[in-house]
């Protein structure tokens, strides 16, 4: 097998068999094929896509190229859930101890994050004494004991998805439909996961800006986890403004307690709500989404999510205290209101910008190795839709380092727009995807 | 500016500017580039295309990206001429004297060549005493002196072209028209050439099989070269069969000495006056193409085309009377006529395989650095639309070593497909594309 026949079967449109997948994928992965061959691969593949069966082949290839987790000693069915990305998500945090109240085994390995924020592991980290790094037998034991537990990413995950994204991200191949797809589920894949619930944002704070691009996307991933033999359901979200208020580490550790104790953010919780809601449904722990949505809204009324999550914390050696004295976690030296200058309703917040601010304030990393502010970051005061008066704030900056703030608030003015004439709020949730089919509700 | 910008423009349909072309082939020629961003790019190119400017753009910073000729010292308009490269292709050798006898400065460089056959020096190297390496100035000296002369090419012309090329070749991104025509006019351009003839091969035994394909590259070359103001001229012809009947070095020059004395064969002495009349008319000389054609048909019949020969042999050191006594040429050491095992009409002559055979016997380089047998080859006896009965010669093989012998034969079988029905002699010229349009005679 040469790869120059490879480029040039899907150059003109070819479909490529499982075993010429495997050559590239083996190939790239140990270095005996060139990164000129694979970029050029990669353009190809943009043009011309990949069927629902390529785009499966590829994914369990660059899932088998590295580590794979094993989770068979854990009992149930696992349900991994994954988000493509935006601003101020804290999904994740709300999700693990919500689901894992009602029986849904959470064993979830997770990495520090490059963007706005750190990632999961480093928001955890802004609990007193709370540790993210486990032995296997103590992963596996806190999992099958208290039904949840969350550890930092250890071993070489898929390194074939790895290099081909260094890759892609330098050679204008990221957007393309088929290659998203198979890397967001190479890693699912590794990880261990029975069945996927996936969370696809659109809009213009998210990777993907319009809505049939991003039902595309769901509808690809979905297609990819039933070849695989894995359950994929896939929600499509809206991240044209932040996802709840918090943008920040320990921000939205306090803001995730908030929504398991009932008083959060309305859009993180009616979207924790939904996603738990498949993902019980998926480890069998309810008969449909909506029996299993109103069993989570009643542990969380009833103290019993926010009673799982002070458990996790204990487990992993932290102060559960913390959960009923948020003050506990890291505090910013300063706050900062940002206040509107003008009377009408929210029209628009650019997610993007606001995540930028976030990061410029500390909260987040620009490369791998930065040291990120657990304390800082903004949290809204006002979303798309709220009316404003002159002076009412939009914003509160929480900062340390006083050097950052005049870019910060030049920044904060471009990403608020008011209008004079009411605006409806936009929708949260756009439909669901699963094997069956795609059901829009926009 | 960054390349990932430029490949993502070209990806998504763009036009880039002159300093963007520049950006990239300046980076690419001094490595600041690396190889997988341009071989995206190049794959984004094939699928994008290149608008005519563009494409001038290109070949204008592949020309300047190593050493230019510069011919100013040659009196008279410079024409080059070129052939994108077919199987027995003699015409330099016949058009060189052809056109200098009637006062058009022929001043070439040639490369040694990879392929079939070796390239016009080699072929020139098998006259007795000739030599192709001449100072800058005897060669300017001879031009101004007797109307040609043909050197080695020395200096590293184009060697973005060159490294663009050898990364094409690898990675399936060779078929793009804007980059077949910017690669074979960057290297006129850095040759000095005034005013260019083309000949495009178009046919099974050409690189483009087509014949629309075939005026499309004929296009976007006569758009460059207008572009960047040299008068351009493209001929399509026909490579469905080898050209002439030779296939070998000194059997080419034999058959260039028959032809300049007006009994070579129809279709490379048709061929030679159409593509010498555009050449004189180009460089001023007659005014207009039919004239032209007389002129060099008047030059055969007088003499005086081959005593221009004999004068350029003896400029450059060889013994011109190997011009009357042919036979002085390298010799093989046997010949062996391949006959026709049934009757009928030749329908097809396969030129691909024809020159495969010659190369087995010795004739061409398989790389760069391969021995070259100046004595062996092959010559046609019969070409598409002859009639042969059984025991006919088709070809006579001149060779060396007995041994290739065997895979030869086998091959030449299959080179050779004979009809019961008369068969129609092809076309030869299908048209000519100048700046003022495209004049197609099929």
């Amino acid at each position: 097998m040469r790869m120059y026949d490879l480029i040039r079967k899907k150059r003109d449109g070819g479909e490529l068999s499982k075993p010429e997948i495997e050559f590239i994928v083996n190939g790239y992965t140990n270095g005996s094929l060139p990164d000129y061959q694979m970029s050029a691969f990669t353009m190809a593949v943009f043009f011309r896509g990949m069927t629902a069966r390529e785009t499966a082949d590829l994914t369990r290839a660059m899932a088998n190229s590295g580590d794979t987790v094993d989770l068979s000693a854990i009992k149930g069915i696992k349900v991994d859930k994954h988000s493509t990305g935006g601003v101020g998500d804290t999904t994740t945090l709300v999700l693990a101890p919500l689901v894992a109240s009602i029986g849904v085994p959470v064993a979830k390995m997770s990495g520090h994050g490059l963007g706005h924020t750190g990632g999961t592991i480093d928001k955890l980290q802004s609990i007193p004494g709370f540790s993210v790094e486990l032995s296997e037998r103590q992963f596996v034991q806190n999992v099958n004991q208290i039904g949840l537990a969350l550890t930092g990413q250890t071993g070489d995950v898929a390194p074939a998805d790895k290099k081909l994204y260094a890759l892609r991200d330098v050679t204008a191949t990221v957007d393309s439909i088929p290659l998203i797809a198979s890397s967001v589920m190479s890693k699912k894949l590794a990880a261990g996961a029975d069945a996927i619930v996936l969370d696809v944002k659109t809009g213009e704070g998210a990777f993907m800006k319009t809505l049939d691009e991003s039902f595309v996307l769901a509808k690809a991933m979905v297609e990819i986890g039933t070849e695989l033999g894995r359950q994929t359901i896939a929600v499509v979200s809206d991240m044209n403004q932040p996802l709840g208020l918090a943008v920040g580490n320990a921000l939205e550790v306090k803001e995730a307690i908030d929504t398991l104790q009932g008083h959060g953010p309305a859009d993180l919780t009616e979207l924790c709500l939904e996603l738990g809601a498949h993902m019980t449904v998926l480890a069998r722990k309810a008969s449909d989404p909506e029996t299993a949505k109103q069993r989570l809204r009643d542990q969380i009324c009833s103290g019993a999510a926010v009673a799982k999550l002070k458990q996790f914390i204990a487990a992993q050696g932290g102060d559960a205290s913390v959960v009923d004295r948020p003050e506990m976690l890291p505090q910013a030296a300063k706050t900062v209101v940002f206040k509107s200058e003008t009377d009408g309703f929210i029209s628009y917040i650019n997610a993007e910008t606001i995540g930028t601010c976030a990061m410029l304030l500390g909260a987040g990393r620009e490369q791998k190795d930065s040291a990120i502010d657990l304390a800082v970051g903004i949290v809204l005061q006002k979303k798309i839709g709220d009316q404003v008066a002159t002076g009412d704030p939009l914003a509160v900056l929480h900062l340390n380092d006083d050097a950052r703030l005049p870019g910060v608030i030049s920044l904060l003015r471009e990403s608020f727009e008011i209008s004079p004439v009411p605006v409806p709020k936009p929708p949260l949730i756009y439909g669901v995807v699963t094997r069956e089919g795609i059901e829009r509700f926009y």
